[in-house]
Formats: structure tokens, sequence, C-alpha cells
């Protein structure tokens, strides 16, 4: 693995030495980003039923096995004539063809059409032998056993021709391609029976805390409900991940540290991730693997941290849930997204609008900035600390404020990031 | 059920009338826009978990059944104090206190801190009695049992009170609301078990043709792959829907009529939608029920019906998968995404761009153009019929061009619906 591009980030040398002390160092976002960047992307292949496989990521390209169609057909309904048996013909001037027989998908006729013969043929039914051409319906007029013409065609009109869509051989769809629904059709019709995707990245959510209760339950006394496990699981299936555990711990190092070793692509932990007593997540990544990043000049989550374990990338979220989802959006999802084979940047549908309101910001952080939209102008939520889950769930978006601005007046164009996309149910 | 707006547009009279004449007369697509939208739309409502209820639409507005934070805890990693006891403390004037005891989440402290005293306190952990603010740890100096103040706070200073996030009773999210993974995490808070969403839209697939063969297969002589039941899987699901079944029938009336009464809040149909022989479908719904809409001014997909047979929607699809998936887009999509909860708008993302060719549509018909992008313009992708379900792959997207136009010339400015969006995997 590369070296930490920034050696100077880490504050944690001893264990000791992190507690209750405050970060001496704060990482900027864009030195994280780039220590994100370097991380390798593990490019796991799996193959999935191809009935399945819509919206996941292709790792080969797919060829064509067969012709499509496979042989040649008519477009239209009509019947199946030899186009110079129809020349001249018009409503004055009715030409008379004699039926022989029809043409139906997936039976044909098994003759041949001779000149003067005319055999009737839905759409989608083998053109037969003979026949050059289609003569729609609405150009004719039929009789007992014949046919009169009032319209011409020209050889080969209305036919779609054996290969004319795909040739045996062709590539279909490239690596990399996000399975769109006419994709899977497109596979299917060429007896694709199943495919080679990126596997869903699998993500462990550890979330730490003697206080925390599993969801389901109501909060009593001092003790909370671990919520984070719940929207960060929902916020990995978006990002074309699967959460194969949530190991639920309590503030023991040594089961932290059990939790984080256990298998997974990515390691997503939630809560103890600061400088305090009971924040043992850090000082154990360090002790055990790399931290990379601990603690980034940013608001909120500010107490975040990265890096490696086993050769595993870890997470280290806040618990406070807005720090939580910042943190998340800002730095793992990039990675749960890249690991699933999709773009690295947000999933987030974009606005430019006006300010209502100015937004204020300090110098050398970045923000994170939850406001809604009115009337076509965002107005920022006037929110103190980052404890405020309901400020994200008010909140239509966010904005982000970089470093070296102390924000924007009313009346600037910003951009919004809206939370309102699309998002997948939890299996 | 409301009478049809528009009373000239079904051609369907009787059943010998349609076979093989083509249609007598085609509706807009606006017609069929406004019939769709006085459909009823079935809003039916299940408990669903959840932690599963991401991007499931709420069907009631929601309440917390608890105050957010449950107790008055601290925000930051310090001591609890008196805040008064920290007055005029300046690193040139370091006021001592003693270390009474710890606050810790879920544990707490269960004494009452007096003047002089100190309790030192984590993030989330219970303020205890007594106190009324936080000292951070970065502006203190801890020795054995007293801590030195070396900054003022004011009383509430680094304290979340109870409820300040949200307060028992209090509406957190409101009906009608598609439930995001913050959201999710907001509910777990509170003790949300279950909410109430709307039913996924039951919708069930019937594929008519004796030409085909299960996905899975590979085509052989005159048979095709039934690839259209599998791209409106993936449609469906995309918006909000499940597919209860896929059932692949013969053209047989019998079997076509049994298929499209079977339960389901729609029918989709595919194939045999025309006026040809074999075009059972329109016939039955009109024979059994009422065939609304048959043959619409737009291409591909001219050949769409739709109507209502036992009180549910009909969807007669067009068997050309560009056609099919045209006719899905414009009509059954709608309907689909309206009977979940969700917007009956597209789900595309739109981009507005310059055309790099003309771009020839027919006075009379909406055209559905496929089109690529590059270099930040448009080309329309030269395309005959409506037969090459690989255009649609090729395809980034379409534009639409609406009937009173003969198209644009290079240069003009169209707006892209791109196919590039988040699509589910089935499950």
């Amino acid at each position: 693995m590369d070296e930490p591009i920034f050696k100077e980030a880490p504050a944690v040398r001893a264990a000791a030495d992190v507690r209750m002390r405050g970060f001496s160092h704060r990482a900027t976002v864009q030195q994280v980003l780039a220590w994100l960047d370097q991380q390798p992307v593990t490019e796991s292949t799996e193959m999935v039923a191809t009935i399945q496989a819509a919206g996941r990521v292709l790792c080969d390209e797919i060829c064509s096995s067969v012709d499509v169609p496979g042989f040649d057909r008519a477009m239209m309904d009509g019947y199946a004539v030899q186009a110079r048996d129809t020349a001249g013909a018009s409503m004055y001037n009715r030409l008379p063809l004699m039926i022989v027989g029809q043409s139906l998908p997936s039976v044909g006729f098994s003759g041949e059409v001779q000149r003067g013969q005319a055999v009737r043929i839905m759409t989608g039914a083998p053109l037969p032998a003979g026949a050059d051409a289609v003569l729609p319906a609405e150009e004719v007029t039929a009789e007992q056993d014949r046919i009169l013409a009032s319209g011409e065609v020209p050889p080969g009109k209305h036919v779609g021709r054996r290969g004319e869509d795909l040739r045996a051989g062709a590539v279909m769809l490239r690596a990399g391609r996000r399975l769109r629904p006419q994709d899977i059709g497109l596979l299917v019709s060429t007896g694709a029976v199943s495919v080679p995707v990126r596997r869903r990245t699998r993500v462990r959510i550890v979330s730490t805390g003697n206080e925390l209760l599993p969801p389901g339950s109501l909060p009593t006394g001092y003790q909370i409900v671990d919520s984070n496990s719940s929207m960060l699981t929902a916020l990995v299936v978006r990002d074309g991940g699967e959460v194969v555990a949530v190991d639920r711990v309590p503030d023991q190092p040594s089961e932290i540290l059990a939790a984080m070793r256990s298998s997974a692509d990515i390691v997503l932990v939630s809560g103890g991730s600061s400088v305090g007593q009971e924040d043992h997540a850090p000082v154990l990544v360090a002790e055990h693997g790399e931290l990379a990043i601990h603690g980034v000049a940013m608001r909120p989550s500010s107490p975040v941290g990265m890096g490696r374990l086993d050769g595993r990338l870890v997470f280290l979220l806040p618990g406070n849930p807005v720090s939580c989802l910042c943190a998340y959006d800002f730095f793992a999802g990039r990675m749960v997204r890249q690991f699933a084979g999709l773009s690295p940047e947000w999933p987030y549908r974009q606005e430019l609008l006006p300010l209502a309101n100015k937004l204020v910001s300090m110098i050398g952080r970045v923000d994170y900035a939850r406001v809604t939209m009115r009337d076509g102008a965002v107005i920022p939520l006037a929110i103190g600390g980052a404890s405020m889950l309901s400020s994200t769930t008010v909140a239509d978006g966010f904005v982000i404020i970089p470093a070296d601005s102390e924000g924007y007046p009313a009346g600037h164009q910003v951009r919004v990031y809206c939370y309102d996309g699309p998002t997948t149910a939890v299996p």
C-alpha cells in the first residue's frame, strides 16, 4: 500500500497520549480525499442471473452469442410478396396476388413464394423463402383467396434482416456499465443466462457504546437506540453495498477490535471515534494497523478517523447521527461506491439556487450546511450543534462551504445537493 | 369510473372489425395522459419494519413517542460543573475544582455536583444533577483528583437539553414522504419498530406469443426469447412496484383472458397489442371490459392500448422491445409510480444540450428519439424501425419531439432524458 501522503496528520502516537487531549492537528478534507483516492479498490466479480442484474455493474464486455433477429422477419402485419409483383400498384391500379398460405411467429410458411403469390404474415413472423418484401395490410384489399395490392413496395421493405439489430460476436455492452432495464432485455434476448458483475461491497457495521439498545427498542433511562447502524445500512445499500453484519459492541477494546477484524471489504465503526477515554477504536487501529487520518477540519464530523486494519479500510464515524451521516457522505460512501464499481461522486441531485439569507462559516474548515428550499431560494437551517438528526430530516439537502470561505451573502448562488434522490429499500 | 374523455378514440367496435384493418383513429399522447390521470389510484397501506423502509413512501404522519434526547446530556468530552464556578477562569487564572466522579453514557453519576466540584463526563453521557454546563477537556488541566479550569463557560454550555431535537408527540415525518436513510435513523432512534407505507404496486406481466421461449433460453429456429418481461420487471421495480407474476401464454384468447383477469393492481400485456389476426388482447379487453385507448399518434409504440378489466388497469404494450420500453415509459410507468405513492413524472435525470445534427420528426405524432451525447452535444441515433433494442442500449437517453413539430435544426437546445439513473436490482 502507498505511504500516507501527509505524515503529520495522525495525532495518535501512543494510546495514553490521545485520551482527553483534543486533536493536536486536523487534516483537511482535501488531504483525506487524496488519501482515499490512493487506496486500492478491490474489484471482485460474481456471476448473477441476468434477470436479477439490473443496477449491477458489468465486469466484462458481453458479446452476443446469436444474430438478432435470428431470421429475416416481417416488421408489419401484411403479406409477404415478391416486391416486383407490386410495381405500379395503386388505388387506381389494384394488382391481384394469390394467397398461398400464412406465416405466423414461430411457425412460418414451409413453401416458397412464387411470382403472383402472397403469404399472409404477422409482425415478427419469418419471411418465407422467395419473398423479399412485406406489403402492409393497409395497402391491400383481401378477398377470399387473393388480395388486391393497392400499394407498391421496394425489395426489403418492412423486412427485418437477420442480424440487423446485432451480429453474433458483436459487443453488446462494455465493462463498467451499470445495467439498465433495456440492457437486461437485450441480454435475455440473446440467451445470456447470467452475467459477470461487480460483487456488492461487503460492509461491516460496528456500533460501539454501552448505552446502545438494538433497533426496535424504545429508548429508556440513559440508554439510546442504535439508529446509526440502520441509517448506515440504508446508505450502504443505496451505494451498491450490502451489510454483511451489524455488530453492536460495548466500549470494550477487545470486543471492538474483534469486530473490526472480522471479514468485510470495508468496516464502518460508529461511535467512539474521538479522543475521549472511551474512544477506543482510533487507538486500536493505530496499535494494530494504520490510523492514517484522525480529526478533519470540517463541521460536523471533525472527530472522524480512518485507516487500515488487516488490509481492509476502516472508517471511524462519530456517534453523533448528523456527524455520522456527514462523515459517511464525505468519505466512507465514496469507497463503498467504488468497490461496487460505481462512480465515487455523490449520488445526490444538484440544484443551483440563490440564498435567501446569508450562510456563515468559519475559515479553515469545510462546512456541511443543511438547508431547505422554498420558492426557488435556499434557506440555511439555524442549528447549533451536530446532534440534531431531525435537522437532516427537515433539510431538503446540503450546501458545502469550502475551508477558505467565510460563507456567502444573501442572493449568492449556491449548489444544493438534494436528499430526495431515489433510495433503495434494504432487502 | 369516469367516462372516457374522448369517445371517438377507441376503434374497437366488434372483434371482427379490428382484424387486419389498421387503426382507424389514433389518440394523441395528451389524450392518453388525460385519460390516465382520471383513473383512480389505489392507495394500499402495509406495515413495514422501519429498518427495511428506506425508499418506501409513508402513508401517515409519524410522531415521536419520546423526547430526543431523552435526558440532558454532554455535547463534549470534559467536566460537568456549575457554570458560576468557572467565572473568571483563564490560562492566567486557573481555578481548581475537585473531581468527585464520572458520568459515562448509559451509567451517569449518581450524586449531585456541588459548588467547587466537577464530574468527568463523556459526550452523550447524562449531565449529573447540580451541574449546568460542561467545561471542555481542552480548557482543563487535570491533576490527580482535581482539575484546573482555564476557561469560562456560561450556564447551558455544551449541554444538549432533553427534547431539544424532538419533543414527544411532535410530527417527525409527514405522509407522502419517501423515506431517506436519515429518516430511518430518526425513526429508529425514537423506537418506531414499524411504519405504515404504501404497498408496492402489484404488477402482473402477461407475455403473449407462440414464439416465446422463457428467459434463460437460447433463441432457436423461429422462436425468440421473451425479453420484454425481464425488461419490464426491472422497470416496475425501479418505479416502486413488484411483479407478482410473469405469465407467458400462447396466442390463445382464453389463456390471455385468464391471465389478464388474475390478481394485480396493474396488468402489463406484452405483444399482440395491434390489430392483426393474432392480436387478441385488445379484442378481449373491449369485449370483457373497457378498451379506452387503442392506437396512439406516437413513434414508436403506436399500436399501444389500455383500458380496464375487472376494475384493474390493463396496458397493452407492443411486443417490439423498443416500442414496449417507450409505451411503458409514457403510460404504464406513470401509473406504477403513482400506485406506489411516487411522483408520476419520469425518474430520468435531465440535461439541456444543443443538437449536433438535425433531428427530424413528422407532424401529427410524438417522437421518442433515442440519442447519444458526445462533447456536450446531442447526436440523434439514425435508426429505421422500432425493432432495434440495441438502439436503447447504445443510446444515452431520449428526446421527445411533440406532435406539432417537424423536429429541430442542428444547434437547437433539446432536453435529454438520461437512461443512466439509478436502477434497483430486482430482488
